[in-house]
């Protein structure tokens, strides 16, 4: 699901494109959907909890995660509205850090077009995933049907009044294999650290999306360029991921 | 490393415990120790990364984690001292958040005691681990030993600079086990819920450490209960993790 669909269609963005790399590379394993998504909670504190990547949205690369408006996650983003995605894949060493704004869409929200969005959420989650979003409770499974009752749920019926979407547009980006070693490469507004996988491959080990690298590091990886030559898959200044 | 020795000894707490069980349990897993740790940055925003789990310090629950002192997370943390960690198992499910303060611990702390901490904790990492905090850039990997003078290592040297522990005490802390159903069970000061894993055995679904449960959640485990009974595991009152 997560993998293919939208998300294998406009590859837009050269983080995109490593992102849908890795969820390939990673498509047999259950958890590579899984990330962690930080948001800024009472008294400033931060909060933490694991939530399952639902694609990206159409023609875009926001990133869509089901939730329930029940659930402290919703007033934390009220109140603060950006969140941090730190996505690990266990079996290719990789991270991926997105922060960016966050879009809370529950059933009240005002415009039409993502109220359509939230609904294309709802139907596109099992049926079973949706019972969920029906108990008294968030996020916990309902143990037995005939224990509470509305917990028969008809298919075609739209999503309840807890299921919320929520839509996170990405402003930075951070990559890192804990494989690799860097290489550096300048990219039109953007400085690209590019890597040689140790194992074989290659990649990138860091992108500072619109950010300046710290100078030290510019000038250490000068020097690793310069001794080693650069790293093949780097063609006419562009990034070209094999 | 992380599941054993000082781990394995001062089971002080129910959750400790159950995080000892998790930690048993997927210690064939090299990412079994590896947690996204979030904290508040910039603008009071969230960020959230991927570091490895070194332990529990001695006679106590406080969770540490080896860090470059030159990293964004310590400016961050000298900011607001508090974290929150998501732990989240692959192979059994498992997720713990613990959050809490967070003690930076440098080269240049006053108190002898931790600096003995980080000393143990510097030897306690691998020479080659220890030569990332020799480089110019925090956190990478010396790609050649002979590229940059000094990444020569005596082992027997005590911490450099750049290398800083990060010491958490845990003040809140909540499990999920994403498959299992719900149980409840009162503890002196705390709200457990107890669970029955539908795939044989039995855990703990979350722990309210400290805290109260919302009613409609305790009305609604009560509701399970009283339908399906007590778990097997629980006895006198005591939670008892088989
Ligand atoms: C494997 C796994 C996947 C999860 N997926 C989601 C998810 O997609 N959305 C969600 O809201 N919570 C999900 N949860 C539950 C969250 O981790 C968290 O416990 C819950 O959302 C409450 O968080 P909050 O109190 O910070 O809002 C998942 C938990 C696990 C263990
Ligand atoms: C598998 C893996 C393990 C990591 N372990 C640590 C660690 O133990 N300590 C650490 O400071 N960074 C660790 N990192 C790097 C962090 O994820 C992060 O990139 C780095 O600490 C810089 O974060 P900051 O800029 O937010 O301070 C690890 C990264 C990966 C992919």
């Amino acid at each position: 699901m997560a993998g293919g669909g939208a998300a294998a269609s406009a590859l837009s963005t050269p983080w995109r494109s490593l992102l849908q790399r890795a969820l390939d590379g990673n498509a047999h394993l259950k958890h590579s959907t899984f990330f962690q998504l930080a948001t800024v909670g009472g008294g400033g504190r931060p909060a933490n909890r694991t939530v399952v990547f639902r694609g990206f949205q159409e023609q875009s690369d926001k990133i869509q995660i089901n939730t329930d408006a029940r659930s402290n996650k919703i007033g934390e983003i009220r109140n603060c509205s950006f969140g941090e995605i730190c996505w690990y894949f266990t079996d290719t060493w990789e991270q991926f850090r997105i922060s960016g704004f966050i879009d809370v869409v529950d059933g009240s929200n005002p415009e039409p077009v993502k109220l359509q969005l939230r609904e294309r959420a709802w139907f596109g989650s099992s049926v079973k995933s949706r019972l969920q979003y029906l108990g008294p409770c968030p996020g916990l499974p309902i143990p037995d049907d005939d224990l509470i009752k509305d917990a028969h749920l008809d298919p075609s019926a739209g999503p309840v009044d807890a299921f919320c979407l929520l839509v996170l547009d990405p402003e930075k980006f951070s990559y890192r294999n804990a494989n690799a070693i860097p290489w550096m490469l300048s990219w039109p507004s953007i400085l690209v650290c590019y890597v040689n996988v140790k194992a074989g491959g290659a990649g990138l080990l860091e992108i500072n999306y619109g950010q300046a690298m710290n100078a030290a590091f510019k000038r250490w990886l000068v020097e690793v360029n310069r001794k080693t030559g650069p790293p093949p898959q780097v063609a006419n200044g562009r990034l070209h991921i094999a």
